[in-house]
């Protein structure tokens, strides 16, 4: 509103430059609990700028970086009306791409798409994004604020979400070390993190007839909304030691779009396959419950969904024990899935 | 479609894992062409790996990111069927944010949410991206495609990218030498770049009932989706030599949203402010159509619109005829805007 009480022709067309402003204001408090010793700029800039010298010396320095959203998980969030948690997903989810090459977060932009924008809502979000960068060393260092009326529906939107990372270029980790023989384990996922949620919410929601706020008892009291809006979690703490400890790790790969069938194969090299044992970990409830109530084959849930395991590693025999201690300790909830042999893709017994 | 001719139940829940892997395949070509020597990944690896080596030996260096969208012109392109061009405007647009601060490109990530996947509207997206990075130096280095069913429209789709470039800390542009007195260079726009668009469609296309496919005298004989669609331009390269020269450039500023009203306070310090002469360039006919049709006040539109200056520049008061003698040489047309005061703000005469 202007001064005069009369709305801007700006707002008439239904982008409010100064909703854009209190939002921004909102966010501000949270995005300061990330500044890291590199990030040279405040809010406002017209770029984002982090130092390296921040970081010491650096050998042979190569950035990692991944883009992202967290698919239609947001419409979950949508109809919970809960909107501090999807940030999290996303800059969590981000992490993990990164950490499958070894490297750690520098910094994170987002961009987030609105229909009409509700500071308080933009708020929110960018309070989760602050909470996944805050708790893993990441400045949330640049974003961008989009109110596009028309393109999106009112009280929706898109976030997305970029990530920069450095790892030394000695310390990549590129899958050229693993052999036949090797030890593949898996780290227990917190949910579906944030893939397979079309299918999800068709299956449950549409197709289902169930709402967010039905309590099931085969997901441990929880609501079917809390049970799909489950954080993404981040593998970066229990790992960054064992990271540091060069060669331990032959090979990582993030369970996502495509589950283990397609993100297991990207890391490997040509000539090694990966042989899964299904009975190795208990696959979760709610995925058990998607399954049934969807008759989907169990081919196609291993495509879509992480079936209970969000990180792979795979590390030489000697090393696993050591390794499965080490994250335990870490309070991961690690099995031992199964082995890579001679061959391709990802065979299951 | 999976092998026996039916449907799996995740494309049936709106998500085709088929389609997002020819849409990768037709981009792969357009990608390919923007790597550059710190390029250490293909396409399909989790995380862009840039390797700073590639840029020799660095005294202090800063990475400078942006991550931004091109709002409502995605309609117009919608309107056009064209969608070879939006992905030239963000790479554009991302470049000159990080430029403001010194900041030469490295890499550019983009995220493509839609509703239904065409994987030809993808991979135009992307050959202009790829365009946009290809000729400025800046490698191509991830992305993300996603569909997501019931979030967007059919037909539509959102893009946002993410650029990161770097600048040694003693050459970045801040602001801090400018003094009262110091003269205001503008560099012509070509058109509206990304702002403004949600403004300019309700008065021209929606209120005004405009076809996209009209053409109108004022217009030079361009029909109005043309106009508006015209790509972000990109100051980069008649800019990068005087970056080199240390000191000629006190600041900058990118007129984005807000325009010159918001943008240019950002880049000078406390206690100088902006005095424009509006007389001395030619506001073109687009800005003056729908000023006119909208029956909108001046000062909104300088707030609105860049009114056909896309880039500031503000030099010392003996080096701005050298300096518009470089832009003319290097293509651009440029003016002598205005002068820093002592003072706050824009003000116009």
């Amino acid at each position: 509103m202007s001064e005069n009480g009369s709305k801007s022709a700006y707002a008439l067309a239904g982008v409010d430059i100064d909703a854009a402003a209190d939002a921004v204001d909102r966010m501000k408090a949270h995005i300061k609990t990330t500044v890291t010793p590199g990030v040279l700029t405040g809010v406002g800039s017209f770029g984002g700028m982090f130092a390296l010298s921040a970081l010491g010396k650096l050998d042979d320095p190569v950035l990692v970086s991944s883009i992202d959203g967290v698919g239609t998980k947001l419409m979950v969030a949508f109809a919970m009306g809960k909107h501090d948690t999807i940030g999290r997903d996303l800059v969590q989810h981000c992490i993990n791409d990164i950490l499958v090459q070894g490297a750690r977060p520098l910094f994170f932009l987002d961009y987030f798409g609105t229909g009409k924008l509700e500071p308080s809502v933009a708020a929110d979000v960018v309070k989760g994004l602050s909470d996944g960068c805050r708790e893993n060393g990441c400045a949330l260092i640049g974003g961008e604020t989009a109110e596009m009326p028309g393109l999106y529906s009112a009280g929706e939107y898109d976030v997305a979400g970029c990530i920069v990372g450095i790892v030394e270029r000695s310390k990549i980790v590129d899958g050229s070390r693993v052999q036949a023989g090797d030890v593949v384990i898996g780290l227990a996922s917190d949910g579906l993190h944030t893939n397979g949620y079309s299918l999800a919410r068709k299956v449950l929601l549409i197709d289902g007839k169930l709402d967010v706020n039905d309590k099931l008892d085969e997901l441990g009291g929880a609501t079917i909304g809390e049970a799909l809006l489950t954080p993404h979690r981040c593998y970066l703490k229990p790992l960054a030691n064992l990271l540091d400890a060069n060669d331990t790790i032959h090979a990582m790969a993030h369970i996502t779009g495509g589950g283990f069938t397609d993100n297991i194969p990207r890391v490997v090299p040509d000539g090694i396959g990966v042989h899964i044992d299904k009975s190795s970990w208990p696959v979760p409830p709610l995925f058990r419950l998607i399954q049934r109530m969807g008759e989907i084959e169990e081919t196609e849930m291993f495509r879509v969904f992480n079936m209970g395991i969000g990180y792979i590693l795979i590390v030489r025999p000697d090393d696993a024990d050591r390794v499965l201690a080490h994250l335990a300790e870490a309070g991961e909830t690690a099995y031992r899935l199964g082995e890579t042999v001679a061959g391709s893709g990802v065979t299951f017994a």
